[in-house]
């Protein structure tokens, strides 16, 4: 049985004049009881929790409570404790449950369900990377070796931790990025890195791609922000002109892009297309806000180009680790310069304080012994395997009609189908063979220009990944 | 050198109908040159980049650029690559870097520095515990085993690793709390579930005690909370008509309370005030957020009581692992209940997505391994040591009119100075002795009542700690 909880006695504290005795006690308790603070049936705390908190003997405490029992004050009940006498013969009650005010928060509808789905299913437009491809071995060596160096723990280190930093730095400089140990910042996955933005921004207006980042939309709206839509057409390209139009008529402060493998679409921004956007930013006075989850998802020869290394130090960047390692780790980072970090390095502080050293120095040595370089080469070779897998078997199974793009790395491609298939029927037949296809929502701002999914080839063994555009192909072939 | 970056052919995607072949390609290239796309002087994808993205050999993407070059619309340069040619024969420029416009962020002031000290300073305001008693292999052999668990690194949950939430949810209905595992949120420390808190309130106005926990009222002032204090002297306890006033005055939506061993002052609710705060929050409406870093770092007998055990599910809790376990971890919970715990998810998805499964796994196992209550009996157990040590040390060598209070648990008790004394001056005369204390700032509203600072007794062995209080009582006698 749980003991209803004691009330303390109010002690004032300790001076440097005199130690609390026998009859300081007895006067507290007295006070307490004429006061109202210790009302009828309230338990008083054990002698232990007297002894330990005041640094009383116990039998000083014991003392204390046998005279006020004497007195008629305090009464003691067998294997309980010593309580407040009551007045009358009533059996106590147990202290009464009050009820605190509702807190109103304000419920917003959670419109992403992120559907573990049963097992055996296969997840045709999983963004992610097979998790059997991923160096837990390895990681788990860097782990367990930060976790016996010495002097790790104490702090963490608001804008993350050095060593870390200086290794991204490093890395970014090798692909072309003006990028110092001091314009990084770690943060809880790159969603952080859109929060921290997002928190720090003047200016009420982002403007995103259409169909973005399924997650940013709402973030942004969260804060305070209204969120304009810059249409992008994976097999078009960039519609410069119609963005300029936009940039012009809606203001923003910030344009969030996605310039490599975009989420959801696949697309990556070519050459052209960044240096294009860098005169736009400069003309109209829009920041940009580069989300670079995937230029170095791409195997083979060079790491993509990013508006960092074309357009220097104002251009804000975020990256993370979360598709190419564990994603578990939950470690991204955020890039600016030296008069974006310290707002940013605020804006951390205030919702985080810091992110797990522990995790971000694990990461530091990873990444340091070389591991990283390493598994990023395997991973390229397979992933390069499983997209020319996929683009195989595309050709085989697609009906005529359908389209899809070729980005040549990242995780995804997109697959446009002709209108007259209707995409609710087909998920849902999918889904009655064990498929499933993810259909865009939160992507699109408004109605959708497009008609079709991302196929996901880096989740899937390339044989389970034919297995499931065979069926695909078999099914549109009702419509087609 | 680095070369630059190439210029993507816009080749718009493959289709079910046919292969991409030379002339294509050749296509491509001339439409983009004529577009501009391809302005003099790009450079062109290298053979295996076109190879590895679209899936057709070198050969066959060799042919096309000696197609193109015999034609003089490309040109090579040997060892840089294929670029289209120029009319003129001037030497070709780099791609210049343009530069996009400046992020318009806020810049706050970073008032809070945590200044890491020199190497052999004594800390002797610090609030963690000393590092050395943390359980650091019995945390590595578990995060060990935890990378060895398959599934595990696929998915973050939003919510929180539901066995993780499943275990906290017992310990703490074991502490007479209503609360199930769907009630429990887990957060990046305490400081995210106050964020969280901070996000989701309706209502612009919120009262905590004054002094507070030092991250709180600039975190709810960046969210455009107003944030008002009601004031609390750890030596008298709550004055409860005085608060009542406020409340009535100020109509705050929420109360933000920690509730025992408060940060800075160490002190900690009795019962009779956390009953009669139940009352007031049911009589004006203002809801309560327990902060609870502490109710468990006591010695001996018994959990302090809580707002969430006497005043049930509408109270919203805040608890974590950060001082008790390693800091790096940075795992905190949050707790509400069938109403508020959507909001609070949905505010966690936005801004970090998910915490990591695996620290959060690692830890799970570390609880139910048991390993956490045996840790925090030896912990206590020293502590206890540590704490009676500083009382002892403060009889010794405090001078007359100094007080100090008595929490019986914790990591800090609240030592007042008579008002003679300057504290800045007594900072700097206890920094030249390499003795740290640290002047509350920040956690005061407006002037403050109360004139000293913490003393932690958990962060400082015993014998450290007494030479600290001998130089302290030393410096003070030049006042005293």
């Amino acid at each position: 049985m749980q003991r209803p909880p004691f009330f303390d006695v109010r002690i004032g504290g300790a001076t440097a004049e005199r130690r609390l005795g026998r009859d300081d006690l007895v006067a507290a308790v007295l006070a307490d009881v004429a006061g109202g603070r210790l009302p009828p049936g309230a338990r008083l705390p054990p002698v232990r929790a007297l002894h330990l908190r005041l640094g009383i003997s116990k039998n000083t405490a014991q003392a204390a409570y046998e005279e006020l029992v004497a007195r008629g004050v305090l009464e003691t009940r067998p294997r309980e404790g010593v309580f407040v006498a009551r007045g009358d013969a009533e059996a106590h009650d147990p202290v009464p449950l009050r009820c605190a005010a509702a807190a109103p928060v304000e419920v917003r509808p959670t419109r992403l369900v992120m559907r573990k789905p049963a097992p055996g299913v296969l997840e045709l437009s999983k963004v992610f990377i097979d998790p059997t491809l991923l160096p837990r071995e390895r990681l788990a060596d860097c782990l367990r070796s930060v976790l016996h160096q010495p002097g790790l723990h104490e702090f963490y280190d608001f804008q993350g931790y050095p060593p870390l930093r200086e290794i991204i730095a490093k890395r970014l400089q090798g692909r072309g990025m003006d990028v110092r140990a001091d314009d990084v910042v770690t943060t809880v996955g790159s969603q952080q890195a859109l929060d921290l933005v997002g928190r720090c921004l003047q200016g009420r207006r982002i403007a995103v791609e259409n169909p973005t980042y399924m997650n940013a939309r709402p973030l942004f709206e969260s804060q305070g922000h209204s969120v304009v839509g810059l249409s992008l057409d994976p097999f078009e390209g960039v519609p410069l002109a119609h963005w300029e139009d936009v940039l012009v008529r809606e203001r923003p402060s910030l344009m969030y892009l996605v310039t490599s493998f975009q989420n959801p679409s696949g697309y990556s921004y070519g050459t052209d297309e960044l240096l294009a956007l860098l005169e736009l930013s400069a003309r109209h006075g829009v920041a940009l806000f580069e989300d670079d989850w995937g230029s170095d998802m791409l195997s083979g020869t060079e790491y993509r180009p990013t508006l960092r290394a074309l357009g220097g130090r104002e251009v804000l960047y975020a990256n993370s680790f979360t598709k190419k390692l564990l994603p578990s780790l939950r470690i991204g980072f955020l890039v600016g310069n030296e008069r974006t970090v310290p707002a940013l390095v605020e804006a951390k502080r205030l919702s985080i304080l810091g992110h797990s050293m522990l995790q971000e120095a694990a990461l530091a040595e990873f990444l340091d012994r070389g591991y990283y370089d390493a598994h990023l080469a395997r991973l390229h070779e397979e992933l390069d395997r499983r997209y020319h897998a996929c683009l195989e078997a595309l050709h085989e199974h697609m009906p005529a009609g359908v389209r899809w793009t070729t980005p040549g790395g990242g995780p995804t491609l997109w697959l446009e189908l002709p209108r007259v298939v209707p995409l609710r029927e087909l998920e849902a037949r999918m889904a009655a063979r064990g498929i499933q296809v993810e259909l865009p929502g939160l992507h699109f701002l408004g109605r959708p220009h497009l008609h079709g999914f991302a196929i996901g080839y880096a989740y899937n063994p390339p044989e389970r990944l034919q297995e499931g555009l065979l069926a695909l192909g078999q099914e549109l072939r009702a419509w087609l």
